[in-house]
């Protein structure tokens, strides 16, 4: 049965996060719904569970199946089936061994605050607004201490038997207009991690947290030293990498 | 009685247009409603009635009363009642014969034509997605032939009795990216107007219509040979120049 790569994006808005549940809508049970049309009952793969209210911009699934796909049909009937809330770029053939989540090698999101006086309305749902004054050196000073392999358990929501070990590789906040933009990437993050590090960083660029406590509250490894989680709507899945594949492919929102 | 100004954003989507109506829900009630708990029934004049769905980063009311205000207190308590969909900038005195509407003398529009294959969840909202290949220049022939004082009565919901004559002092199409972007200012314009010429130039860009048959469209006065009008929600109010007086902030989206 020949593996498909389904390459897609989605305003998290709607949504009790990806990963389906019972009785609250997720962006999996529609995708699977859609795609029942077209392969019947099917089991998807995803490279990104995100969490309730989190968006993507370049998310990726795989499924298996003896269907013989029309990939432009396909995408078509998915758009109109799915739209405007989730958006499918391109289904592709992979090879057989690819698979969306161990397949993947890295995960990159950004997180956008909207640093200036007054809301706006028309960002509200992508961005966490945050109109207080923020030293942005002291924030990166502190995400330059979360660079690296550490035991995030202090900025994890702890799923027994997981281990909370990763590896960050960029932890950057920069400045893009009125929004401060934090990117991360990292082969894989656990729970809440990103948010908990927005949350933290946010509170050190308005100075409730010395930049310097960083590695004493990683080295704890006790959630409860971390500063609560920074609300999903301004997080955004942006890129999934894949060993000799191609990366999902970022679209700026 | 001192005359204030508000300078304020919205989100269109939820509301059916700017100006009251009765039975459904608008942005001048919402507004009137929330002012009421500082100011007491107040009616107030604003620079852009907007259509129902369309957006302003960037509008302007005014409104006199004899209460004494303190801006500050009153523009976190508007924010609080009304965001996250309107959101207000500024409230300030402005002089006694200050008018939103009168004293107006250019308004500002931007259209945003999503122009790629994919569809984008993200920017469904604030973007027309037109996936097909469009000649920009083509549209930038036709929009020059809109410049100028004409009578736009081609492009215009006839309201009875009121002149279809405008001045359009810029119209222009501009690539940002994978977003195709009309920029329109003109001293007013008439019901429709913008998104009638959109949807206009959408359709001289994908060959439909000649860009020289656009000043035979416009000399025929005849509503029938327009190419109907664009979507609402790419639809939005940008700018409103005042004589004399500051011209309402633009807050990129």
């Amino acid at each position: 049965m020949p593996t498909y790569r389904l390459d897609f994006a989605y305003d998290g808005a709607g949504f009790h996060g990806y990963a389906a549940q019972s009785g609250v809508r997720t962006v999996q049970q529609d995708l699977e719904t859609a795609l029942a049309h077209h392969v019947g009952a099917v089991t998807t793969y995803v490279s990104g569970r995100t969490d309730k209210g989190v968006h993507a911009s370049a998310q990726v699934v795989s499924f298996s199946t003896a269907a013989d796909l029309d990939a432009d049909r396909v995408v078509r009937s998915l758009n109109r089936q799915l739209g405007p809330e989730i958006g499918v770029y391109s289904l592709t053939v992979a090879p057989d061994d690819f698979h969306a989540r161990f397949s993947a090698t890295g995960r990159a999101y950004v997180y956008r605050v909207l640093h200036r006086e007054a809301p706006d309305p028309l960002r509200a749902g992508t961005t966490w607004h945050v109109p207080h004054p923020l030293d942005i050196d002291a924030m990166n000073q502190a995400a330059g201490h979360v660079v690296g392999q550490h035991d995030f358990a202090s900025f994890c929501r702890k799923a027994e038997g997981r281990s909370t070990v990763r590896e960050l590789r960029v932890a950057r906040w920069s400045v893009r207009g009125d929004v401060l933009a934090f990117d991360v990437a990292a082969s894989s993050f656990c729970h809440q991690m990103v948010r908990s590090l927005v949350a933290l960083g946010v509170d050190v660029g308005r100075g409730r947290v010395d930049a310097e406590s960083v590695p004493g509250i990683l080295a704890a490894g006790d959630r409860h030293l971390a500063r609560g989680v920074a609300p999903p709507h301004g997080l955004t899945l942006v890129r999934v990498d894949f060993t000799g594949a191609n990366p999902s492919a970022d679209h700026p929102v």
